[in-house]
C-alpha cells in the first residue's frame, strides 16, 4: 500500500496545479500550467492532458479534483463554478472514463482543508475549521477525523455566515456575511483609502510589516472581524484548531492577534481557551495535496 | 433486540421527566418529578430515586441522561451545570456503579436534538439543525447520520454565533449572539413595551396568533433575526432540516415565517431552497426519549 502512487489537481481560474503525491501527501512531482477557460472542452482537453503529462508510463491508482465549483457528491457532478467554464458536467464520470482510475472530486476549498489536515498544519486533528481568505473567504471543516461536505457536497461555505446583520452587501447576494468583512478585497480598500488608489492589500500587509500604525490598526480591524466569525465557529464546533490560508491569510499575525482577542470576548469556555487558531503551513499546495487525498479516498472507498 | 428498553432522563432546573422507551423512541411508561436542587447529594438521589422507580423489577438494558450541563464526553463527567447543582461529577461512572447497565450522558439540548432525530420532525434525516428557543437558545446538529458533540462534549452551542457585531449583550458574556436576539426573553421585553410590565411573551405570541398587527411584527422581527442565524448553519451545513424547538418555539409559523424570508435573501442556493425549515414534533418529550436513545448508543458501543 505504501507505494501507492497519484495525481491530484488544482484547478484555479488562472493557473492548474498537478502533482503525484504518497498517501503521506509528500509530492514526488508536480506541474504547473496555465488554465485554459476558452471554453468547457478547453479547459477538459487541458486538465487530461496534465494528467497524461504528470502519469508519463508511471503507475497511478487513482485521481483527485480539487475545482473551483459546487460539486454534488451523489452523481459527481460539477453544478456550477466560478472563474471557469464548467456547468452541469458529470465530471468525476467522465474523468474515470477518460483515465481508467478511481476519481475523486471536491471544491477547491474542501481540498485545501484536506491538504492542511493530512500534510499541514492541522495534521494529526480530528477537529478542524479552516478558513482560506483571498477573492472571497472559504471554508472547510475536518469533524471526528473526517472531511464534512454537507448533504450532497455543497457543505462549509464558512464565508456565509452573517456576522453583522444589515451588514455590507456580499457578493453572493446577502448582507454582513463574514467574506464582506474579511477577504482580500476589503484589505484593497482599506489600503485605498489610506495611500490612494494605486495601493493595495498587498501595500497594507507590506506597510503593517513595517509597523506602519495606520496599517496595523486596519488589518487589526479585519482581524477583529475575523475573530467574530472565528468565535461564532469555536462555539459551534468546539474544534482542535482554526487554521487561517488564502493569498490574504499570509497576514498572518496581523489578522490572527486581533482575532484572538474576540475569540477570547465571544467564545464559550473551554473551546475558546483550548483551540488554538494558526496560520496555514502548505500555502498554495494545500490544493494539490487535498486533491491527491482526495484521489485516495476514493480508492478506498472502491469495492 | 427488538425488546430491549431503557430509560432516558431528561433532567431540568424545575422537573426531571424519565421514561421507558424502546429502540423506534416509544414510550412504554413515564413519570416526572420536580427536581430536588438542594444539594448535589440530594439531585444525584433523586435521580437514582425516579431511575429505580420507573425500573421496578423491569429488564432494563441501558440508562441516558440529558442534563443542563456542560459535559466531557471522554471522561463521561459533568463539568458544569445551569439551574442544577452539578459540577465536576464523574457522572457516566458512578451511574453506571449505581445501576449495573451501560450508561450514556449528553447536554439537553443535543438530547432534544436525538430525540427529534429518531421520532419526531427529523426521522429519516441525515442531516439536521435543531434549535431550541427558550430561556436560551440551544441547539444541537446529526451530521452525516450522527450526533455530533465536537472534540470533548461540548460541540454545537449554536445559540452562541454572532449575528450582530458589537449586539446586545448574551447571557454568556459575549454580544451579538444568536440567543440575545431570538430567546424567549426578547419576547418577554417586546411585550412589556408593548403591554405594560405585567405582560410577556406567552400573551405576545397569544395576542399574534389572534392576527393583532403590533403583536405579529413583533415577533415577526424575532423571527428576522432567527432566520439570520439559520441562514448561517445552512450555509455551513447544507443540512436537510432546520427543526425549531423548546418553549418559545411554539410560537411557530409566526417566527418560522419571516425567518424563512431571510433565509431566502442570506442563505446560498442550493442549500436554502432545499432545506426545509419546521417546527418540532415530540415538545417536552424530545428531551427524554433523546436521553433514551442516547441509552441505547452506549449499549451499542459496549464491546
Amino acid at each position: 500500500m505504501e507505494a501507492l502512487r497519484v495525481i491530484g489537481v488544482d484547478v484555479g481560474g488562472t493557473k492548474t496545479l498537478a502533482a503525484v503525491v504518497d498517501r503521506h501527501g509528500e509530492i514526488e512531482q508536480d506541474v504547473v500550467h496555465s488554465t485554459d477557460i476558452s471554453s468547457q472542452d478547453a479547459l477538459l482537453a487541458g486538465l487530461d492532458a496534465i494528467v497524461e503529462e504528470l502519469r508519463d508510463g508511471r503507475e497511478i491508482a487513482a485521481l483527485g479534483f480539487g475545482i473551483p465549483s459546487r460539486v454534488d457528491q451523489r452523481s459527481g457532478r460539477a453544478v456550477a463554478s466560478v472563474n471557469i467554464p464548467l456547468a452541469g458536467v458529470d465530471f468525476r464520470d467522465r474523468m474515470r472514463e477518460r483515465h481508467g482510475v478511481p476519481v475523486g472530486i471536491d471544491n477547491d476549498a474542501n481540498a485545501a482543508t484536506i491538504g492542511e489536515w493530512h500534510a499541514g498544519a492541522a495534521r494529526g486533528a480530528r477537529y478542524v475549521v479552516m478558513l482560506t481568505l483571498g477573492t472571497g473567504v472559504g471554508g472547510g471543516l475536518i469533524l471526528d477525523g473526517r472531511p464534512y461536505r454537507g448533504a450532497t457536497g455543497v457543505g462549509a461555505e464558512l464565508g456565509h455566515i452573517v456576522i453583522g446583520l444589515d451588514g455590507p452587501p456580499c457578493g453572493c447576494g446577502g448582507h454582513g456575511h463574514l467574506e464582506s468583512y474579511a477577504a482580500g478585497p476589503v484589505a484593497d480598500r482599506a489600503a485605498r483609502e489610506l495611500y490612494g488608489n494605486g495601493s493595495d492589500g498587498h501595500e497594507l500587509v507590506e506597510r503593517g510589516r513595517k509597523g506602519e500604525p495606520e496599517a496595523v490598526e486596519a488589518l487589526a480591524e479585519i482581524g477583529r472581524r475575523l475573530g467574530t466569525g472565528i468565535a461564532s465557529f469555536v462555539n459551534v464546533f468546539e474544534p482542535e484548531l482554526v487554521v487561517v490560508g488564502g493569498g490574504f491569510g499570509t497576514a498572518g499575525e496581523l489578522l490572527l492577534g486581533p482575532a484572538r482577542e474576540v475569540l477570547a470576548r465571544e467564545g464559550l469556555e473551554p473551546a475558546r481557551d483550548t483551540v488554538r487558531v494558526v496560520p496555514a503551513q502548505l500555502g498554495f499546495h494545500a490544493g494539490v495535496i487535498g486533491a491527491g487525498m482526495i484521489a485516495f479516498e476514493a480508492l478506498d472507498a472502491e469495492p
